[in-house]
Parts: C-alpha cells; sequence; structure tokens
C-alpha cells in the first residue's frame, strides 16, 4: 500500500462547518486544497485523502479535477502528480467515511480532530504519533472555511493542539495546517543536515 | 516588530528557477502563494515575506493582490489577513533583497536555500533553528515551479535538507514545504497535549 506502515487517513470537511461569525455553513471545493494536501498526503504516507461535501455538484467538480490528474491529460504530463492525486476519495459526509472505513474490517480508527481553538480532549501531536507507531488507524479531521463545526468537533475522540509559532497569531491556511500536522506525525526525524 | 526575537525574512523566487527538465524559467505570481506564505510567515514571526519577480506586470498585480488585503476592502473585512500580507514586500531581484537587507545595517544574513533534490552544503533544521535562536539573521529562501535554479542555489551559504515522510515521494507545493519549513525553524515546540 503505502511506504511506511502508518495507517493515517485524512480528511477535508466542506460541510458542516463554520464561518466567520462562527454560524454553521458549507464551504467550496478548491482546486488547490485538493492538489496541496494530497501532494503533502502522498508525501506523509496518507492511506486516503477523503474529501467531505454533500453537494452533489461539488462532488463533480473534485471527481473531474482528480480524474483530470489520474485519468487524463495532466496524468499523462505530471505522473508525480497522478501518484498524489490519486489518494482522493470523495464522499457525501463524515457518517459516509466512518463506515466505509468500518467496513474495510479491523477496528474503529481514532478520529482525531484539528483547530485553531481551544478544543476538549485534547491529545499531543507525540501522543498521535505514538498512537500511529503502534499501528494504531488514525483518521485526521481538517475544516476548511473558519473550522470545523461543533457537531463535528464532538465526533472526535481527540483533537490536536492549534499550530502555533511564538506568538498568537495563527489563521493558517488550511494546505498549511495540514503539512505541518502530517510533518509533525509522521515527518521524517532524522534532520540530516 | 515581531512577537518573538527571530530575524527571519523569506524569499520566494519566481526568476530565475527551473522548470520540469531544468531548463531556467520565470513562473507567474499565484495569489495563493502569496497568501499562505504569507499567512504562516506571520504565524512563525517572520519578518518580511519577499516577493522576487523580475517582471513589471508581475509585480504590479503582486502589489495590487497585497493592497487589496492590506490598505483596501479586504483588509477592512478581514484585518487577521491583513496583518499576514503586510508582510509582504515585491522586489526585482535577490540582489536587491540582499542590497537592501544590507542597508539596513548590521551583519549580512546567512542564506539558506531550500530544495527537494539533493544539495551542497547541507545545514540541518536544528542547526539553522540554532542561529536564529542566537539572534542571527536567516533568509529563508524558496523556489516556484520545478525549484532554484543553479545560480541561486550557489549564492546561498547553506541548504536546508529536503522534507520526506517514510517514502521517497517528496514533491510538496511550496506553500506546503514553506510552511513545513517554518514549523521545524519557529515553531513552538511545547506539544501542549
Amino acid at each position: 500500500m503505502t511506504e511506511n506502515a502508518f495507517r493515517l487517513d485524512v480528511v477535508l470537511i466542506h460541510y458542516p462547518v463554520v464561518n466567520k461569525k462562527q454560524e454553521i455553513v458549507g464551504s467550496a471545493v478548491t482546486n488547490l486544497d485538493l492538489h496541496d494536501i494530497a501532494r503533502a498526503g502522498r508525501t506523509f504516507g496518507v492511506r486516503t485523502y477523503w474529501v467531505v461535501t454533500p453537494y452533489q455538484q461539488q462532488q463533480e467538480l473534485s471527481a473531474d479535477i482528480a480524474g483530470h490528474w489520474t485519468e487524463g491529460y495532466g496524468g499523462t504530463v505530471n505522473p508525480d502528480r497522478a501518484e498524489a492525486l490519486s489518494i482522493i476519495q470523495i464522499r457525501a459526509s463524515l457518517d459516509q467515511v466512518l463506515t466505509e472505513m468500518g467496513a474495510q474490517g479491523g477496528k474503529k480508527p481514532l478520529v482525531v480532530a484539528t483547530s485553531a481553538g481551544k478544543a476538549c480532549r485534547k491529545m499531543s501531536f507525540q501522543a498521535v504519533r505514538k498512537a500511529l507507531e503502534e499501528g494504531e488507524s488514525v483518521l485526521l479531521l481538517f475544516g476548511t472555511g473558519w473550522g470545523l463545526a461543533p457537531e463535528v468537533m464532538d465526533r472526535a475522540d481527540a483533537a490536536l493542539p492549534p499550530i502555533r509559532g511564538a506568538g498568537t497569531y495563527n489563521h493558517l491556511s488550511v494546505r498549511s495546517a495540514a503539512s505541518i500536522c502530517l510533518d509533525r506525525l509522521c515527518g521524517d526525524r532524522e534532520d540530516g543536515g
């Protein structure tokens, strides 16, 4: 399957997420969320990158983009991109992802949310990395817009702490946040200088 | 100035970079390269995010995008984005950036290149982080397209090792690579779980 033994999947949720006013909304799929997170996912050994949107037109758009790079012209000129985008699966809801992962047999994955704000049931990056190293299946949730809706946060078994530098500003794009989380969880720790 | 004491600047080079065939080319500025790297830069305490392109139209486009979010309508509806994009400065060449940094007084910065491939004069993330912690000024170079041209690599005092997961695939977007590098160099190491 993948080159490492980690059983890590990623979900990008487009509904339900919150907007700036903390209202529940659905967001549009964007091209670079598909590309950047698939490329980071492939780099760090993610098995499946689940793109969740309940809107049929958005599902079709996502499938068209992924298809162009995996089966269409894009893949022939850029096989590296085909390899990355081949880990994408598009589904209507988080429930559907969890049901399918359950049907693949084995234990229910540890569902780990991410948030730039305060969250309950915090679990450190180190602890999630250890769970992966011990062979546990982990499903990592990312939200578009202003982040995952409370009802999604409630579905998670745990949440990673927010990513911070030295200051208090932490308005990363979901592409940056996902890349950093994957590096912290699966990156090569041998810092060959 | 910034919330931490690090003297770290980032440069995104649009010319000279290489294409897939390792030919020297210029690339177009993209909206999300400006946003994502500015947001990550602001999160991790970067002083200035230099956007380098010799093409006047591309300089104007970059200034329009940054201006919309720092002085225009974008900034009024999203002050967090204004704060991020305010660290952007657009210049025609790496030389110009180095000259200006030199004119600001003080020691020449340590110029550190990034590359997904083999590079000479490797310096570990840990060593660059230590240099920053000791108050050294560091200028971190990122390339668009298929990466920095050899003549830019040659200008650097050192190069960070490629970012890798467990496998051999390492085709990250420059947005992901920059985010991960900044986290490795400046991220909060207290992993509060």
